[in-house]
């Protein structure tokens, strides 16, 4: 990873956050800055996502298996490949340390050798990005802030209530007035201040009306900003993921990681996490990444095999989660993908619907989906040679299908009541 | 525990279940006998629900903190202390070993000195009583059924869909015609047969007739019965979470534990582990129990308080898991607290609707009403005095807020949208 070699050419000009040795490095002109640079690259503008760099070298002296291994069972066991100063401001919810299990039934439905689930359902929100709204909390209490806010209707608006809620920031979070309220429910228990914005006469979406509201109020109000698309952190927390998965599996790596793919910063966090484990020696290799699209949005997955600058495309996929038409870290999901010597495909929601059904039906584990794309993807892969049946095979299930129920509702329907008699059984049964 | 004196009285009386030394003992008569009893005692009939007994002695040998670390981080890591014969037949979905972690501001929200939670809805489908559907499902395949059932609207029935995908046994799932859609779409989608059974025209309830359907099935066409009213190896299952928070906690074991009571075999499982880890050596002493229930559904409360036989209650409460009018483990659970020096305490709808919000926006954890009426207990047992202030507390959350959010309605209200717009934000917010 560039960002590992870029660490030691420049681990002088470093500045520190809160007694870290940090660098941020501009995705697009590379440009490396210490911690005064709040979001974005001062030179390329919202386009310059900026990646944390670490010093390997000094974090490969005490960041060592036998030593972790006795640590609390959450993402602070990382502690010294996050950029926060210490664990103690992350919430206490037990975030990560989520279960991988050997899935057999669905490994034989989608013939590969072997197939591994990790179930991110299994976090405190139920959802993976539990992980990127801790770090994302514990940042903004370093910095100094008492509020937060983000734009989301999805797992990243109901981590960030959960996690702030946790750790006793404030939140705030807009929403387009078009949200459900099942989804706006589950902010207000947290005690989030939810902000319902209307769509505006103009061409801009409700969403992008929410989101560019919720940039205006963290300037005028001085909250800290929680957008995967400026924040350079929350991948951080996102790339947890990777690295327990080397640490969960170390000797028994799979072949490939299979991740849903949106706005791309979850799987370019997985990779990271991959990438990191292997520099610092924990496994000989990283997994190849599989990233998987949902046809109605899919511009990621058209740039990775078209070349080029991204295209804007339709943000239409039942998978809500992943159904982001101007995908922001773009750049960053190829570049893991590549390095991984993995690869994309698109899956349709048709699909993904019935992904969801088998890997209730056959792996136990009921997941949201864009939670369950990965295995669409996965089976759609290997029906096409991509991935060979003699692989070994992870899929990071990303969210739980508990949060939404809608779209079980497209497929599955209600059965008739039947009166309490054996007759009426037999029937109902034959 | 009278089932640990029993057992070594009546060692050499053992029947073997696929080579396991176990005796069952009812809870009325004091009968053991071996495994050729299915459910409940013969003698006794469906009163006589059966305890299933070990041979703690020849378990020490080899059950040992040292050993048991090592092992995967599920239920089957008390293989010794479950009725199974091995824990190949468990479901691979890893259920139990969830996380405990410190709520230090719901602590001083509570005026206790340190509040614990355990967060059940970490499991695979959210709630305990994935613990005990584990179990069914492995007793059932090890007993040569290929088909599973039981009558149940709530987390039993999702538990055991989840359950019965995972391992490949069929399941029949009966409820009440008018179970809301989303719970039995929980069920639908892991693939599980759903017979919704209309409210006959006598007296007795849907979910009555829909139970009674359901052991008629049973008998009918050879499916094992999971209802946990007559099947003794289900709180076994149960028995893992008092196990877990022994040996996560054993150091530092707290003062008191806090469980919601429906039926009773929640808390009878939890005291159980308790008790087992005690006499194994793991932990010095039981941790007191403090059952709760809810004031429309608190049968047991009056008899643990009134003494005699239990009288059947109204079971009104908007805590639907445990609103259970005519509770079956009742003398397991009165038992279980009063070996514990423990107590009962009755909490409003109310109650369990404010400590609902108070455990998301101060502990980061929402939970379904049964699974935080233990929070609304013990805010209340520390208001009366019962529980001191200088405790250290344990609360079980049973069970997930995801899975139905209508009792959050009730308290929370959608937010109205505004504009987009800083003037419109500003009003909104002062």
């Amino acid at each position: 990873m560039d960002s590992i070699k870029i660490t030691r050419e420049t681990h002088s000009k470093n500045k520190t956050i809160g007694g870290m040795n940090l660098n941020l490095r501009c995705v697009v002109c590379g440009k490396t800055y210490g911690n005064d640079v709040l979001y974005t690259c001062p030179a390329c503008g919202p386009e310059g996502i900026l990646d944390v760099c670490y010093d390997y070298e000094q974090i490969q002296k005490k960041f060592r298996p036998e030593i972790v291994a006795k640590r609390p069972q959450d993402i602070g066991r990382y502690q010294e490949l996050l950029p926060i100063n210490g664990t103690h401001q992350l919430p206490p919810t037990k975030i990560g340390w989520t279960p991988i299990f050997d899935a057999a039934k669905l490994a034989s439905a989608l013939s590969v050798a072997h197939l591994f689930v990790k179930d991110e359902g299994r976090n405190p929100t139920a959802s993976f990005k539990d992980r990127a709204s801790a770090v994302g909390v514990a940042k903004a209490q370093e910095l100094g802030f008492t509020d937060i806010a983000c734009a989301s209707t999805g797992n990243a608006a109901s981590s960030l209530a959960g996690a702030a809620a946790a750790v006793g920031l404030r939140s705030t979070i807009f929403v387009p007035e078009s949200a459900p309220e099942p989804k706006v429910m589950q902010l207000l228990i947290f005690g989030a201040r939810v902000v319902r914005v209307k769509k505006p006469a103009t061409e801009i979406t409700a969403y992008e009306a929410a989101y560019d509201l919720c940039t205006q109020a963290c300037e005028r109000y001085g909250w800290y900003n929680r957008n995967c698309a400026i924040n350079a952190y929350l991948v951080e927390g996102k790339k947890t993921c990777g690295l327990e998965i080397a640490e969960q599996m170390q000797t028994d790596m799979p072949d490939w990681v299979v991740v849903s793919v949106g706005d791309g910063c979850t799987i370019a966090g997985v990779g990271k996490g991959f990438a990191e484990m292997q520099r610092l020696g924990w496994i000989a290799q990283q997994p190849k990444l599989l990233g998987v699209q949902a046809e109605g949005a899919a511009p990621i997955a058209k740039t990775f095999f078209a070349g080029g600058e991204l295209v804007p495309a339709r943000g239409d996929s039942i998978a809500e989660s992943i159904a982001v038409s101007k995908p922001r870290n773009w750049r960053k999901a190829i570049h893991a993908i590549r390095e991984s010597n993995g690869t994309m495909i698109v899956v349709t929601d048709e699909e993904i619907l019935q992904a969801q059904q088998l890997a209730a039906r056959l792996g136990g584990v009921f997941g949201e989906p864009a939670g369950v794309a990965g295995i669409a993807g996965l089976k759609k892969a290997v029906a096409a040679g991509v991935v060979p049946s003699s692989a070994s095979v992870l899929v990071v299930v990303t969210g739980s299908g508990l949060k939404d129920i809608s779209a079980v509702r497209r497929t599955l329907m209600m059965p008739n009541a039947i009166e309490g008699e054996m007759k009426a059984l037999e029937r109902f049964l034959h």
